[in-house]
């Protein structure tokens, strides 16, 4: 079992594997395997993951239903092979001296956006997008009537140098029973901005955003796009909802055609401008146990990773962005939508 | 010159480079040249950095004093040929509608810490070691009195997933006008631990963890190096004064020693139990203008760069960390000192 550990200094609870604990070996020998091999992920690879939780699976030609954990889905929710952390049990709570743990109870899936072992997500059609985002909320609300959770984050790390250790395309979604650090932080800045102005500060980003539009990506009836006023990395973009709302689940139905369009948008042309780069995309929500309130707002964030001033960065939390948003902005504004499909040699 | 941005949720600081702006092409072409090649580091390039602030330049033989700026010198501090900040002027703060901003003055120097090229602080001798603390503590004892500036971080990136983009052994030391995130909140963190208990946590970590040394890496009569309990990334160790003070630069000048073989030791032994992974080492301290607290404790963090699952944890401030720091210390604890010398082809 894995086990939850807080920094007495910060604050900040970690997850420490126990189970899976690495030799200083396995980290001189690892290599991550990106191109070619086997991948479980693909279509007659069902019996390699764990037994699906969901799935989209057309019933083609009025046929019989398909079978679960068979060909035949369009998208594919499983429970990580390797989890971080462990689904049975009871939250346990212990003092080790001057120190705090608890056991490592949590959910770890992940979303296989699409069978086929190519595509991306910047390549996939705006329908299948939109696909996705719904299992993202489906599975929330599975996952939210469980009171042991507090938090449900949603990621995708994509290429090697964004900590993706498998190249067909997935998300993935991890339910905690403590609050992220920096969650914490969004959340309580948020609140502190709220009690003094009475509004939210997204919100308020979002108006003056709009009115002198120099960092704007992109606009449509539901969401704004745009590179933040402080940036921590280059080309660092948020998708917005523009009207307040304070978690993901909860967003009206009719909205998810534009935010799959907005993210498709925002994907295609980094894809064209920064040539498909590792990005991670991380959704930003308020806690499940507290979805409806006036102080937080939900948003996407996308993160490309373009330099290697990483760890400097970690270690103090103090960022040199070498791109100012307003040049970011406009880069991604003028880019094609487009995506050169590679052109097959011999046929 | 530069800019300071203030995120207006979490009230982080980001620098935002306008001078070097990087366009999407700066990033796709970007290749960090670490072999072979001219070396602006190495005897007799001295001309290409910008003229030395330091040297450490012993006489020889009696003869007449050595000139600034040329070969002869064993440390010698410079100031960044792209500095991140700009010296010159005086703050000024300003907002930019809900936004705030000020202009990026600061100090970025460069600390060459041996003249062989081949050379890193693992296999350095330990009074070679030493003099690079000296210089640190020289070069804060000087910029302190500059009443602008509110920290002085000193920091090293070690391989080029560090982020190190020169290859010769060097740190580096960034003065700034406000304080970064994560001191601010290390800073609050021990505040509040002193406010409740009237201890220093970190003193109380040092007392926890010598009475059962399951995370001691090793210790000398001034310093413990130990894996913190709640570590974010595998083998993360921390370095920290067995007696409490709070700024490194007010350390006895008696501790430097110890605290050069303390880093040798820990530098050599990750050396061989990693195999010469790239690091950051990143020195915590008082705000240079509280220099002198009870509740802050001076230390040292060391952060091997093991794993690339990096972009999410920015992105949330949550982390998974793999290795026990308990399996981490034994490992290191194990470890020998020596490091093998490579044996010369041909001689």
């Amino acid at each position: 079992m894995p086990e939850l550990r807080k920094d007495p200094i910060v604050g900040r609870w970690v997850i420490i594997s126990t189970d899976r604990a690495k030799r200083p070996t396995d980290f001189v020998r690892e290599q991550v395997k990106m191109k070619g091999g086997f991948c479980p992920f693909c279509y007659g690879n069902e019996s390699k993951t764990p037994p699906e939780i969901l799935a989209f699976r057309p019933n083609q030609n009025g046929g019989p239903p398909l079978a679960k954990d068979s060909p035949g889905w369009t998208i594919r929710v499983v429970p990580n092979k390797f989890p971080a952390l462990g689904i049975e049990g009871s939250l346990n709570r212990q003092a080790e001296g001057m120190f705090d743990r608890m056991n490592g109870i949590g959910a770890h899936e992940v979303i296989i956006e699409t069978p086929d072992h190519n595509a991306t997500l910047a390549t996939l059609p705006e329908k299948r997008i939109e696909d996705t985002l719904w299992a993202f909320r489906d599975r929330i609300l599975d996952l939210k009537q469980d009171k042991r959770f507090k938090y449900i984050l949603i990621f995708k790390n994509h290429g090697e140098a964004a900590g993706a250790s498998l190249e067909h395309a997935h998300s993935q979604l991890i339910a905690l029973p403590i609050l992220p650090k920096q969650v914490v932080e969004e959340l309580e800045g948020a609140k502190q901005y709220y009690i003094y102005k009475e509004r939210c500060v997204f919100c308020d980003i979002i108006r003056q955003e709009i009115d002198n539009p120099v960092r704007v990506v992109g606009e449509n009836a539901d969401f704004l796009t745009l590179a933040p006023y402080a940036p921590r990395f280059p080309f660092e973009t948020w998708i917005l909802p523009k009207r307040h709302e304070s978690a993901f689940e909860n967003s009206s139905s009719s909205m998810f055609e534009n935010l799959a369009r907005a993210l498709k948008i925002l994907l295609a042309k980094a894809h064209n401008v920064l040539d498909n780069p590792a990005y991670n995309l991380v959704i930003h929500t308020s806690p499940v146990q507290d979805p409806n309130n006036d102080h937080y707002h939900w948003h996407i964030e996308f993160m490309p990773k373009l330099t290697k001033t990483a760890g400097f960065e970690w270690g103090t939390g103090f960022y040199i962005n070498p791109t100012p948003p307003e040049e970011a902005a406009r880069f991604l504004r003028e880019a094609s939508v487009e995506i050169a499909q590679p052109v097959s040699v011999g046929t």
